[in-house]
């Protein structure tokens, strides 16, 4: 895949419905729809019907892997999806997820978002005891630690076997008759509780799959909280006690869909705050505010509401481009990122305008698209960020191993500015980010700080 | 395909380079990709390279349908490329474009946008000169009536064939040595000239993908224009007089894109205008004005501009929900525009708010949209179209036979507010329609009043 | 595919049956099933319901191409089904047969066996009229050449535009809801006739594809006849009167399973009597008579019979290695014959043996044969061969084109002998192989004797 | 799939070469087509290259599932196959070997032919282990038990686990440097060692293989022998000691090819020999004798040989309609037997004959093939079988659990005559079936007489 963008990513979305009256597969490929920008590179659905559990999983997007014939053999009483990013080396189908194996205690599919920190730990544990392993994931490695455990029962063996995992996991478990919804005791990554019809119990990495197939949401899993769903109701089983809890502030600032809410707050909302609160700190002077899309558009709209300078759409993102597996020539390669974003030129020409976006990995395709609107005739650019400056990798389930350098780690941001050719940028601090966010809860902000909840053990 | 929408579509977009020192395929994918709002069911690129021409369609998106080994063996001095959308019935990849045959001067491939109005008479005709047909598309008659032509070039037989066919037709052929691109005498669909890199030169139905390649839009392909490309530069060599000319005037309402320029004018600017005059004649008090995403956007920051009531986003567009082929159970069905759109309640809630959206046909999506806006709490809620009411159907290339009822065919304004459960609504008249575009031209308008330039032949 | 095999290759083979009270299409499966060895690299059914005629075809082996869920499909009252074997640079899809055309008579499907000598002419003649041609297959120009020809009703068509056809023709034709079988004036290639369950009407290349569905052999389609089937019975409805016919008499020899029945003579019965025929006219003393599997076997049987030199199994087949497309590495192409034929060394070691084959075209294979068996410990190895030499290239639908080298056109046969490494050589002359064959009839004798009923046309 | 045949399966093939100059993947395909039909469901091949281990493995047939491309990819300095037919449920992808893990020591890949009689022992202790399986093999469970074995050294681990192993299993396994053989201590399914160019080095499930790419047989891989080959050559490491061995004496009567050789005893060989003991013991009088194709075939000519009563082709075995997975209708399952042979009747009718069969499993194929002929003409059929009546299920690697009646189980010799609408009715005794081998070994001839080396354990 060409890397037009150098956003980063999350890894994975994950969806679980407990609901005996509901056609379980069909609602988790719709729940799958609405978490297809968490994964795009393969997706999966396991069934549980009869005792028997039944999957099915592929390269590719939801909409390409399942079929109508498919989904009717995804029946029963409870089901779960994924949706999967990778980084390159381990994009391959034996790695997709969910995983089903066989253990003592019968067939069990998991499904997994995050990263763990002591994978090389746990793995070479595993392998000392005489395991084996089919993949290089750490998602089998969770899934052979629960089989391993201690304990009669799946509960006891979750109670024993969870609290060996370091990192970020949000797990979905499926067992013959019950689903299980596990988060890690930092909170890192997001997970959702929810009913449908009243009786049915869904859980998803973002609440909008929740809404996506009419259901209400309920609340978040609690940090180290496991629940199980089962024919006699939700129990909420276990908790692993944790004080030094950090939620990956970056859902807010980029990774969630606008319309996702997380501890009750709207994230385009938050990201309308981003935009009101750059405003005051960082004002300027210009004709048009805009917004890198999709994401840049819900602070623009706030930084406009602000300043009272208009917002305008000057950058039309192209749809279908991002996917492509097609090398470009060179002359395509020299397009850059005009094959993403198509400026609208005759609007913007001898403008002053303001670009928002919501952050600064490399640099690369923000360096590109001020040359491009300046060779359009682009007057000035200054350039407003969502978030601080993106200094440290991450290793609690974003894909930052991809980039060898981040341009604010070395640089200050009068460097970067120059580096970007911008005739402005200036940043948002971290408590402004914060208080956009209007949500009394500890945060993960490692990128940012070098301050993890959780650090990768050596 | 679950009809999660009302829009109606347009058939083909078509793309064309002669550029014997370019990476012709190539740049054909790209360009193709740029145009792939304009047909997502198929897709093909035929390249002529030592007087063999290498063809390779299939169904699907762009970039499913491409490799890399594939795109390899699309080399030579020339390239062409489609992408179709078709009703039901016809979906097949025998139906697929461009087609390729061989005739009494060679090979030759052909793509086609636009729909013949005497596609029955000219199928008989060619049946009864003893002719047979190995598909059932207007494309087909078009390259066969071609090849059967009276005349001994190329030319001739274009100059000779050409005007027995009635209808909308922007057609780009491809032969052993040369490139093609052809318009219906009376403009209804549009094809832009371009040159890359001063040397190639280039055709597509709209001047975004010649951008999206690196080349420059040189002007519009006149109605009834013949032009050749080769070895020996471009030569517009003949055009068949009319007067009666009228361009689908809906390219600037929905169908292009807001980036694509259109006899020099911007369509998002041309939206943009359309939305002012809007607020001007149609004004009301509000909170928001909301664009129903992605047309209404643009349409939607002019009514906010004129009115001064505050733009905001207020529906999340679902990217991958609009393709899929699973049927939905009753419980999805019942959510309708939900899967599409999500609503930001949060936002929206005891607001008074404007919806902008460029036309009603069937009125199914307004009515679920503005019912699940109204449960979210919405208090009131003022429909603006950015077009006038859409009465008759269209055979030009624009698939509305699908649509058994056009809402505003039979209803009074007033009753399809009633339908829409709306509490105004108003279009904008078909003078100010043409006044937002700014452009001296003549205009189909059929499905507005019935006046085609040219009509269905019984 | 590696060239393995030295044998030559007939075209195709067609199978067709009007049978309203049966599964027409499943039938016709079978049909192909036993038609395989004719034509291994495409095939395809089309079937004819309700005035529709369903098609499909594929490249690969029939039980590659066709699942339960295709064949359920292909339903109606009739069908017609073809295998493919093609040259090399031809072989692709849209070369595949059935044809499936529309003309001014309605849809039609066509299955062709043989090979046109004027398919340039009429290649030609059809272009020069403005006809434009989808593939360059002579079947294509069969079909357009009917479908243009005079005559109001199809029957009339056929009578008009079947004599303009040179070559070798066996042909089956689909309409909407009738069956057509027709066979060359010159009755180069085979075609048989049989009813199923005394009701249904069949035709097929080979009678075994008749009986092999439980259906009963008629007779053979004479030269030049037209029959329709159809719901009101059989009917020959003309026959091209010519005298000068010219079956391919390699259809005893080679092409024909042993188990099929030609004129009433059961191939495998005219097989023993030319190996009894050898035995007699080329004697030789030896431990044993062994046959290269599996033509050469029957021959093998006759050989021992007359000479009472016991019949020996010498050579086992490799049923797998025919189709292969990986390239052989040196190691494995330094095997040549050895992948294909395993000998019994213990059997043969010290022995000397009577080799029956029955044609040598290049000579590659039994030369390498001889060299592996020598190297085994084989003493002496007398080759019969139970056709004359085979001298000259074939037009009427044997793939002889690829063959540069026939190795009897230019050498005697004592300098074969040499150039194979074989202490005796003899061939049948042609005189016993017609008497092996016991029946009255006119043979195609060219690739013997230069003498075609029909030749290519410059 | 159909049932066609009544014939027992064994489950699989297995080839590996460690041979560091030649094309390891290249040679394990033809190696592998040269053991197709030991299984024809599934096949893979994984290689060794630079501590990395590639696997490619699908449903089909060999030549189906590998590309030049793949080929290309499975290169280094060994590799290992497995071709593998299933019983109906377990067919599916993921149960296809070879099996890919990574354990302690590294990744390593197996193959396995033959089954456990302890799996369900075996199982039950990994599981209760807390180990968690991925499939329903016994395969995974060998290759489970070997990485959790004690040892430091991958040879300690294989000294140590395989002992715990009960049942029959040859089996090749690749470690990143290294390729080993292991037979099971009673010898049940076969192995055979060879060499490659004087250095590399070969094992297969049969000799022929070996002799398929050029290799030179050595000899068998002795009960319980462990050997290693490696870039130091090979070396015989290990022997479990067991005297109750008992090689399977189903390879010399139906499993193996006649060309392979088992114990220096040609398989073609000693069925001539039992053949020729069925003439001396059971004589008729009969006017041919004929083999059911192909296993039939050398004892057919054995038994003409002995009783000089000619030998005669009086079946043509159908060769493509094996595999098929279409459903046939009642016409076609009326035909039963006749889609698989064809008899020729004009050679057979008003005779005597002798059909010569290797075994009778269920009789439903002999009872319809008699039938089949006396509808021809033909006037008395003596059967006459070259092992003893096949009376007991097999749990060593042979699909007997689907045959619910055995047809010589409960029935004697003349019921089963009069059963089957023969003339007459013999068997082979166990004591020349062996004489016929000629070999100084044990057998297991449990499906005989009740007598296995190794009984499944409850």
């Amino acid at each position: 895949m060409i890397n037009l963008e150098e956003k980063i990513h999350d890894h994975c979305g994950v969806f679980g419905i407990f609901a005996p009256e509901e056609e379980v597969g069909r609602l988790t490929y719709y729940g799958l729809l609405a978490l297809q920008h968490r994964g795009q590179e393969s997706a999966g659905i396991a069934a549980s019907s009869q005792n028997h559990i039944t999957l099915h999983k592929d390269m590719g997007l939801v909409d390409q892997i399942f079929t109508e014939d498919i989904i009717n053999k995804l029946h029963g009483q409870a089901a779960l999806g994924h949706t999967r990013y990778a980084t390159e080396g381990a994009s391959k189908l034996s790695n997709a997820q969910p995983i089903l194996l066989t253990a003592s205690f019968g067939e069990f599919a998991l499904a997994h978002n995050g990263n763990l920190v002591n994978y090389q730990q746990l793995k070479t544990f595993l392998l000392n005891k005489g395991h084996s392993l089919n993949t290089s994931t750490d998602s089998e490695i969770i899934a052979r630690l629960i089989a391993e455990a201690n304990g009669q029962s799946f509960k006891e063996k979750l109670i024993n076997g969870i609290p060996q995992l370091r990192g970020a996991f949000s797990l979905v478990i499926l067992t013959a008759d019950k689903l299980y919804a596990i988060r890690d005791q930092w909170g890192v990554r997001p997970l959702t509780l929810g009913q449908v019809n009243g009786k049915g119990w869904v859980v998803a990495s973002e609440s909008t799959a929740i809404e996506s197939i009419g259901g209400e949401v309920i609340r978040e899993i609690k940090p180290g909280e496991m629940i199980e769903m089962s024919a006699t109701g939700m129990d909420s089983f276990h908790q692993i006690k944790n004080k030094n809890t950090g939620f990956c502030i970056f859902e807010y600032v980029y990774f969630s869909r606008p319309d996702s809410t997380i501890n009750s707050s709207l994230v385009h909302q938050t990201r309308v705050r981003a935009g009101q609160l750059l405003a005051k700190k960082h004002p300027v002077k210009a004709d048009y505010v805009i917004g890198v899309p999709d994401s840049g558009t819900s602070s623009a709209l706030g930084y406009s509401q602000e300043s009272k300078i208009p917002f305008q759409e000057g950058l039309i993102k192209s749809r279908y481009v991002g996917r492509t597996f097609i090398q470009p020539s060179q002359r395509i390669r020299d397009l850059g990122v005009r094959l993403k974003f198509s400026p609208l030129a005759e609007v913007l020409k001898d403008k002053t305008i303001i670009i928002i976006d919501d952050s600064i990995v490399r640099g690369t395709t923000l360096k590109q698209l001020v040359k491009l609107l300046k060779s359009k005739g682009v007057k000035k650019i200054h350039l407003r960020i969502t978030s601080p400056p993106f200094r440290h990798p991450c290793f609690l389930g974003v894909d930052v191993s991809r980039y060898k350098e981040l341009i604010a780690n070395k640089n200050t941001i009068e460097k970067i500015r120059k580096e970007l050719g911008a005739d402005s940028l200036a940043y948002l601090s971290l408590t402004d980010l914060k208080k956009s966010i209007k949500v009394k809860m500890n945060f993960c902000t490692g990128c940012f700080n070098n301050k993890y909840p959780v650090r990768k053990e050596s």
